[in-house]
């Protein structure tokens, strides 16, 4: 079987491997897709140099079939369609402890701190799988990660019926964030300033404006009356997304943090005490989010597949990640890992 | 009567004035006793010249009885003790319509924004009132108003039960925010450098350290066997006090911004991400913290009297603020305003 491995400078090397028997307690899963995450982007960019250990594989937002089982592994049948969540928690620190084992203080997050699923077999732990329904989609499936992320910014963030959110930055994030706030019934806009991402989105039936076009502050105070916004999500990383975050808060309004800043940003602590803002940081996803996402993704309400950009073979991996890195007329690019 | 009229500049006059009856929805009080808070300070520093009309009666840290009421008050009698609410909302603006009275995007300050309680005699709308027990000393009334204010930073911070709270900045908010959390069953630790106040909160029964002799950041972790705080409230409005915030919080922990930050301030957004942070400004109270406020006060559980520096004449209320513009030294100075 072949496998992609992480080589640092933003290089890998594809070889051929054998497959090897799982522990008693895990499954071998024959990987169908595994999209290219902006976390991937970040290793390949050397941000994340510290915890990747290469040559490696990584990858996590996969999908896949179990192939083989441990003999300790109950509830799974071979061929059974899944995907799995990432995240193996120490189940001892402090955060594990009150029950936020996907935030634990000592997280392994698998395609990261350990191998991942750019390969055509992967052993993982068997509590890490979702089963998923026998006629989906696995190219889809493949975007049950990220759009398990979305659920749990959205969740996080108590979107309700009628609420007018503002969701700044139009990535894979953003545009799933928007797709699941609709879900909600909210009235949602997306700012985004890169014009194929505006159509994109535009093409998806999300409600998008160029804030360097048009100004955002204003027409959220159209929109609501003067009151500004419910919500606010933050998935732009950038300075002017935060800037903007407060002065589109409603009084209590919710600021949600979604993206990586890796450095600290001014933020306007006047308007949170004068409207008593709230805002929260949000991280990956807890196992009810990936329930979710597989509920959602199974019903075919949202177009999940246009925010496929392409399909590339598991030999295509450096040029998709190359793409990635240099032009932002991209979403998300899947690589088909095993035939 | 005697009223004391700030006329700009860190200067005020005192002087004879004729008291008028109150209209039909007012009641005329007889004030006792009006503490001077930070934002009168922040007044004579000339930060809120704006919002103040010279020359004006400001103060509204106060206690009183009803001296006379308008014809269509009801529910009161002649010489009810009382302490008046001083938020005058406009009722139509989005965040009154939300229910955020306390909080109106036109909100009328009673005291700052129009005429306040540094007189011996007041008119005010009878709504605006809370009852106090008949036998309440009318000292220590004087601070329900500040006492609400921390019984709303920390409701709205649902601090719990065996909670670790650190609180930092240990003026009079601080200290009744800490006192407060402590009535709830916290673990509370306030931070604060002047020697003075560290005294004070000992003292009342809190437990402080100095941040500048001790590291708070390896305190917190020590007591909490690594898991960090689970409550901070900034109240030193500084820099490294909302900096320590992030460092200091817990997984899903929580930040309560209690002091004005007239600057946008840097903050670790990282960490919000990392550890789902949550933060929340808070501001003023709703009716239920000054019913809460009057309770706690009553019951006499929390050592309040102690929080008085000093209690002055309504003619020496020129020396009382030089005073608290000045020196450290000093907690909460209240001004007798009527015989």
């Amino acid at each position: 079987m072949k496998a992609a491995y992480y080589q640092g400078n933003k290089s890998f090397f594809i070889t051929d491997c054998i497959s090897h028997s799982p522990n008693t307690d895990e499954v071998r899963i024959d990987v169908s897709y595994c999209g290219i995450c902006g976390t991937d982007i970040h290793i390949y960019r050397g941000h994340m140099a510290e915890r990747i250990n290469p040559p490696q594989v990584i990858g996590h937002e996969m999908s896949g079939t179990v192939a083989e089982m441990g003999d300790d592994v109950e509830g799974f049948q071979i061929g059974d369609p899944v995907v799995v969540r990432p995240l193996d928690p120490c189940n001892h620190c402090p955060a594990c402890k009150a029950g936020h084992l996907h935030i634990c203080q000592n997280l392994n997050f698998i395609g990261i701190d350990s191998p991942g699923a750019f390969q055509a077999s992967w052993n993982v732990s068997a509590q890490l799988l979702h089963r998923l329904p026998q006629d989906m989609n696995m190219e889809t499936a493949a975007l049950i990660e990220p759009l398990a992320v979305a659920c749990h910014d959205v969740r996080l963030g108590q979107i309700r019926l009628g609420e007018t959110v503002v969701v700044i930055g139009g990535g894979p994030i953003g545009m799933l964030v928007s797709l699941v706030a609709k879900s909600k019934g909210a009235s949602v806009t997306l700012a985004e300033v890169n014009p194929f991402r505006l159509d994109l989105a535009q093409n998806l039936g999300i409600n998008a404006i160029n804030p360097v076009e048009e100004n955002l502050e204003q027409y959220v105070i159209d929109i609501t009356d003067g009151a500004g916004a419910d919500a606010v999500f933050e998935v732009s990383g950038s300075k002017r997304g935060i800037e903007a975050s407060t002065e589109l808060c409603r009084t209590r309004g919710r600021i949600i943090i979604v993206a990586i800043f890796p450095e600290p940003q001014p933020v306007n602590l006047f308007k949170f005490f004068w409207r008593e803002i709230r805002m929260l940081g949000v991280r990956v996803y807890e196992p009810e989010d990936y329930e979710e996402a597989i509920i959602l993704a199974d019903s075919k309400k949202m177009p999940l597949e246009k925010l496929i950009t392409s399909v590339q073979p598991l030999e295509a991996l450096p040029d998709a990640f190359h793409s990635l890195d240099t032009n932002l007329n991209n979403l998300k690019i899947l690589i088909k890992c095993s035939d």
